[in-house]
């Protein structure tokens, strides 16, 4: 029977970034991003930015943010990203405009190939499409991508294709049924006389 | 389709305590209650009550607990509140007597309609009968009421009604049996003659 | 009905170490183990070490990890112990060689009897073979021995008994499929002419 020797795994392909960049971030990250006090959205967001990440206008970052590589996140507009949510993005993360990532959340982009026998690291990125709702404590596994508007129910667990609009729930999450968003009040009729 | 505009989110309705007073809270919640220094229980219960919390005696709290709005909250005598547990009570949440929450437990009343175009912020509380015991990494949703003697097994996400002396399991949780409890050694019996 | 009375709940029986070693842990683990900073893997290693920990060569501990009672913790050769992993034993927790703990794991050694008036402690130990992977986020439950090369897929909770080279999946985990691991490409048949 074969088995896996960890002494000999070697990720020396993988170059996430120059070593005194990440070595700032660890500190950003740990006293600003992660900090239990409320430092201001627009500070968090200017400091992604100065790292490399691309940040949209109105994006709300609460306290307590676990960032990886920021130049591997783009944030859209009006995008929240909640209290706790650990975005461990060692491969692209992209988060679409109007999206809520819940308190809690963590989105996993690191595996490993458990049928090699030095464990070799894999990553694969995550897309958060337009207007997507990742609720509270869920977990998103790498690869996947929520189309818009997707709904993830607190503490689920998903991976894999998803349905625009489609609400998801469990672990592993499964489909329950389709998010349906009435108009707003003062909208004009979606089909004009 | 009608999408979500988060820019247009309005939760002014939602008036959760004077500026001041969650100031400090944050403050305390993040120096205190939050610290992995096993500061006294007497003193974490004192600070929750100046902060408005209906605590009783006897009461247990460990390291790591993070609580959102203390006003809002109501833990009965002898209950115990264990490391990193979240209080995320938006709505009153109210711990019975002899009530366990186990660690790292996460008790959410925060909400959002995703069938509304600008995701109206929701809040439900949650009721937790005496002598229930929330198990470790479980999730407790908005709205939830665990009745008497209910036990949610560890890593569950439980919602909506429960059975007293239930206990649930799962993601979401099943009931899976029910909860019988011996007499103590030195009880008198139940039914005299 | 009976009820629970933790204001009579009893663990004098269980005395996990002296008072003062105790405490002292608790400031070491606060302050280094459960840093956010990138503190080196050979400095956790060896104080967990001066507090009673087999920990073998080659071990890799990531930040915020969070340590009970390291006198209860064995670690064997190139076994990795990720970002927040929290290892709560209060029983002993023997991690095998070439063992990958991910990132927010969850190792749970306490338990209550539910059915005792005084909600007595109970505690078991935790056993990972060699070569296994405990997932990101997942929860291994009091007693739980996972063999040889197991792998518990993300956000699992797992416990009881398991194959070797099982891999588990969901909540409760259910066995999926078995592990084959590839031979290195500079091995030695394993059966030589």
């Amino acid at each position: 029977m074969t088995t896996v020797d960890l002494s000999r795994f070697d990720n020396a392909w993988y170059r996430p970034g120059a070593t005194l960049k990440r070595t700032l971030w660890v500190l950003v990250n740990a006293w600003v991003l992660k900090s239990d006090l409320p430092y201001p959205s627009l500070l968090k967001a200017a400091l992604l930015r100065v790292f490399g990440a691309r940040v949209g206008r109105g994006v709300v970052i609460k306290p307590n943010v676990n960032v990886k590589y920021p130049w591997f996140l783009t944030v859209g507009d009006f995008a929240w990203i909640g209290e706790g949510v650990w975005i461990d993005n060692l491969a692209p993360v992209s988060i679409g405009a109007h999206v809520c990532i819940s308190q809690g959340a963590y989105l996993l982009t690191g595996n490993h190939d458990y049928t090699a026998p030095y464990f070799d690291l894999m990553i694969a990125p995550i897309e958060i499409g337009d207007g997507a709702w990742v609720g509270a404590k869920s977990i998103v596994l790498p690869g996947t991508r929520l189309e818009s508007h997707v709904v993830v129910a607190a503490g689920s667990v998903i991976g894999g294709k998803t349905e625009p609009y489609g609400i998801y729930r469990g672990c592993p999450a499964q489909w329950v049924r389709r998010r349906v968003i009435r108009p707003a009040a003062d909208a004009l009729p979606e089909t004009a006389p």
